[in-house]
């Protein structure tokens, strides 16, 4: 339920000038033009599962696209159910100047995204719900000898370097071991998933769920299949993540940033995140 | 399409503790909780038509109707095409815990919604819309002399004061003429509506569309079908209205106030109305 200090939890992510985003409920348009981002370059969003308050602010949002003169396709991903709810959606928006893709996800599967690739997983809510892994590959260095003792022109260095496939020639052959990437990881309304540790590993930043705050909850977690802040932070620090940011908080959770000291005992770079939160993810500098 | 300093069109009436809504744009929830408004006891919606502006935030208030526990039915009334509707978004929130009730309007009806009698009229947009008339009647002054006249027993005179048939007799044996009552007009997405003139005479409070200022946009209006702020205040004039809000302004138009000395030269008693703007309308003082 939105509260009128917060909106209801979505994710917006920019990579090289195009743009994702995770869910969408009542706001979510709203939260995007107060957080100055545009509408324009989305053109993929990921779904996590189809309780209300991650898409009820979906006719609003292709609303606002359609208004934007958008004619290129959005792509939409989301477990089964996906093509009887944006035939649903239609009706409420049955003017959409633009085709909408819908890739019902069944399990754990793997796509790309522009420059990232995407991997969703199982959450484990009271319905099918997914979480998103998000990954940014970053090639190796160019290497000139290792172009040499592979006899490759230097006319194409440039080409393969760029990851451009040329006469016969790959781009492994004129670079090093591919670099640390980034990672992101997101994950709300679901069980503490125990193979994120696996997947979230070195992860740049894990977005998780933090609906409720202290021990006292930890039943009514259980029961409605959320989690817990402390659990949360507990997944982070096992995945040896760089930064947790909480998000998802219940209604009956105003002040989150109350546990603060609390959580960051579990794992001290965990950020009590509100609404409008920011940042930007950086490759490492190379050593 | 919201702007972060102003909700979608939306009014919310509330008449002897019993509430309405007419339309529920995207963030109609977020403005009423802002107004310190109560979601309980809206127990009937009125729509005017099926532009996602005026009806992208029902799936959210529907959630947060269920999340309150609603049990009582909940009824909406709305040009053909709301079931179908009804129906998609039921998709959407599909475990609403009580029933809702659809009315689809023909044509110029009249219904009883609470104390309040509702009638709908059409409007001239681009597709199917109404506009509503609300009004609240006031029964005449006890008059014992008439009781006495008519023969009626003292012990039924309450009762019958109250409104209530009771042994053959009825209250407009007890009561004087029918005293001026409240009449409220509300009419957006419209191109100006001559019928208004008669319909909307002497109302209380007249709501009407604002969407453009100034005159250099009569002809994008008449395009879309919309009604400019100078032509809703010439209709509120020639209804003799006491007051007229102007609400429902384009983007195009984000300072409406500018207008303000303008159009007052028309009719002096227009609001140009923000978010949140409220009154509270009073049967008049008897002479």
């Amino acid at each position: 339920m939105p509260l009128p200090d917060r909106y209801l939890t979505s994710l917006y992510v920019r990579c090289e000038g195009r743009c994702l985003l995770i869910d969408c409920g009542e706001g979510t348009q709203s939260a995007i033009r107060s957080a100055g981002r545009r509408f324009k370059p989305i053109d993929t969003l990921l779904l996590t599962h189809y309780h209300a308050d991650h898409i009820s602010g979906l006719p609003g949002l292709l609303l606002t696209l359609g208004n934007e003169d958008r004619t290129e396709p959005l792509d939409v991903y989301g477990p089964p159910g996906l093509k009887r709810l944006m035939g649903a959606i239609k009706v409420i928006v049955p003017e959409v100047p633009f085709d909408i893709v819908c890739h019902e996800l069944e399990g754990e599967e793997v796509f790309r995204v522009g420059d990232l690739t995407a991997r969703c997983f199982k959450a484990n809510h009271s319905v099918p719900c997914l979480g998103y892994c998000l990954t940014k590959n970053r090639p190796g260095r160019f290497d000139p000898e290792k172009a040499k003792v592979n006899r490759v022109p230097m006319r194409l260095w440039a080409r393969l370097q760029q990851g451009e496939e040329c006469e016969g020639f790959t781009p492994d052959m004129v670079l090093g071991m591919p670099r640390k990437g980034l990672k992101l990881i997101y994950a709300t309304d679901t069980l503490p998933l125990d193979s994120l540790t696996e997947l979230g590993k070195n992860a740049d930043l894990m977005v998780l769920e933090g609906m409720f705050g202290g021990t006292d909850k930890d039943i009514r977690a259980l029961e409605t299949r959320h989690s817990t802040m402390d659990q949360s932070a507990l997944l982070a620090k096992n995945a040896g993540a760089k930064e947790l940011w909480l998000t998802h908080y219940s209604p009956a959770n105003p002040h989150p940033e109350e546990y603060e000291d609390e959580v960051r005992t579990i794992f001290p770079n965990t950020v009590i995140s509100a609404d409008g939160q920011q940042t930007t993810l950086r490759f490492q500098e190379d050593v």
